[in-house]
């Protein structure tokens, strides 16, 4: 029978730590292929290269393993994944990450970690961004490995049949003090931006993005925002459409006809 | 009675003939502030930008109104006008666009137009992002300014409650062969990538992303597909919370507790 195949990205780039964790879980399932942007691509978002040309190159950083990097954003490296890489295969499963540091809540809508994972679902693929939460470059990622192994080893056997897509985040805490696995929908929450102001050797002024990350649900028990709180892993299944439906009735007076 | 305070941005760059025709409409409803991308910045989804510097520079182009010109992604403008060129101050709405090009459907993941007005909607600013279907540089934009105007007015006057996001798409068509507005959901659609492949100077491959716009609705009159392949404006109630969360149920199986 053969192996199934599995496409492994991310958003850090293809040398980052968390991603050389997430193929050596992959490989334990299947035959893994790996896609990855050339920089860090962080806070990329849903963004895709329409005005440059986009390149990719085999680098024998992983053993016994296909990889490539891209010059382009994690989205790009799904698209040039499936129709160039993979052309004519069927990819089983994509997983993306591991992210150092959180795309629970809101982080989702500006995280390239979850929009590669997005673009894979969005082309029928069963998919999976991991995501820990801790920044640093020498984080740990056994707690992350354990549940990654966990969480890819049911969805192979099961399939993710109505929801092509999971979020997953893993708290920042040594692996035995993790409590478990939460299902959670995604919790409110907004950056609070302080742009540092500096002047460069000219004079001129120029910004830096900085910012504090406020939560609204820390008393819900169905949020992701709770779960990773109180030493969860949190799921949260997900998808494209950002319609709220809810609200159509109410903007019925919007309407001529 | 002070004059509302109207945010204005986009993605196609702030020299775009359809950022132009939103400010000549904004400035009909309260004082218009202009803040938007020096360089196009179509497909840039709801990048952020983390790693480097932001500018921003005033530029006289529209007369009698505050314009500046940003580094940075359309989501860096809203964040900078919100806490560096209108601190203090409240904004009372923000439009985006007018976008050249479709971002009705699955295009609204990818869109920095609608990207933009969101982040101005996660903080509780109302916004709109109006697209015109069509793509080209010296596109009509009468029809577009006509249904931007009845928009604006209403959502002025009744203020966004439920859902503080409108994606708006106007078809490309004489605006007298307009039928109306209908508020809609997100129709489900998918991109199909073909890469072209390239060889440049030296001898390198490279790609550029191109592809085909499969629609999966045309049959499904609450879409927006629907709406605007049958000559009306669409209005999609839209917001960042991208939970499925009809199958939260059905994934309980991955709990451990």
């Amino acid at each position: 029978m053969q192996k199934p195949l599995i496409l492994v990205t991310n958003d850090d780039g293809i040398v980052a730590p968390g991603i050389r964790a997430l193929v050596e879980v992959a490989s334990e399932f299947g035959e893994v292929v790996v896609v990855a942007p050339n920089k860090p691509q962080s806070g990329q978002g849903h963004a895709i290269t329409i005005t440059d040309p986009l390149r990719l190159r085999k680098v024998p950083i992983f053993e016994n393993i296909q990889a490539l990097e891209c010059s382009g954003t994690p989205v790009d490296c799904v698209k040039l994944a499936k129709s160039v890489v993979l052309k004519d295969r069927k990819i089983d499963l994509c997983v993306s990450g591991i992210n150092h540091g959180s795309n629970a809540s809101i982080n989702i809508i500006y995280s390239g970690t979850m929009s590669a994972a997005m673009e894979a679902s969005i082309e029928g693929i069963d998919s999976i961004g991991f995501s820990l939460l801790d920044y640093s470059n020498d984080a740990d990622f056994s707690g992350a490995k354990k549940y990654a192994r966990i969480i890819i080893k049911q969805v192979m056997e099961q399939k993710l049949k109505k929801c092509k897509l999971l979020n997953v985040n893993i708290p920042d805490l040594p692996t035995d003090d993790i409590k478990g696995i939460k299902v959670c929908r995604q919790g409110e929450a907004n950056w609070e931006e302080s742009f540092a102001l500096a002047k460069d050797p000219r004079g001129s002024s120029y910004y830096w993005l900085t910012g504090q990350f406020n939560d609204h649900n820390t008393e819900d028990q169905e949020t992701d925002i709770w779960a990773l709180k109180n030493g969860y892993v949190s799921i949260v299944p997900s998808w494209h459409d950002l319609t709220k439906t809810e609200a159509i009735s109410s903007m019925k007076y919007l309407e001529i006809k």
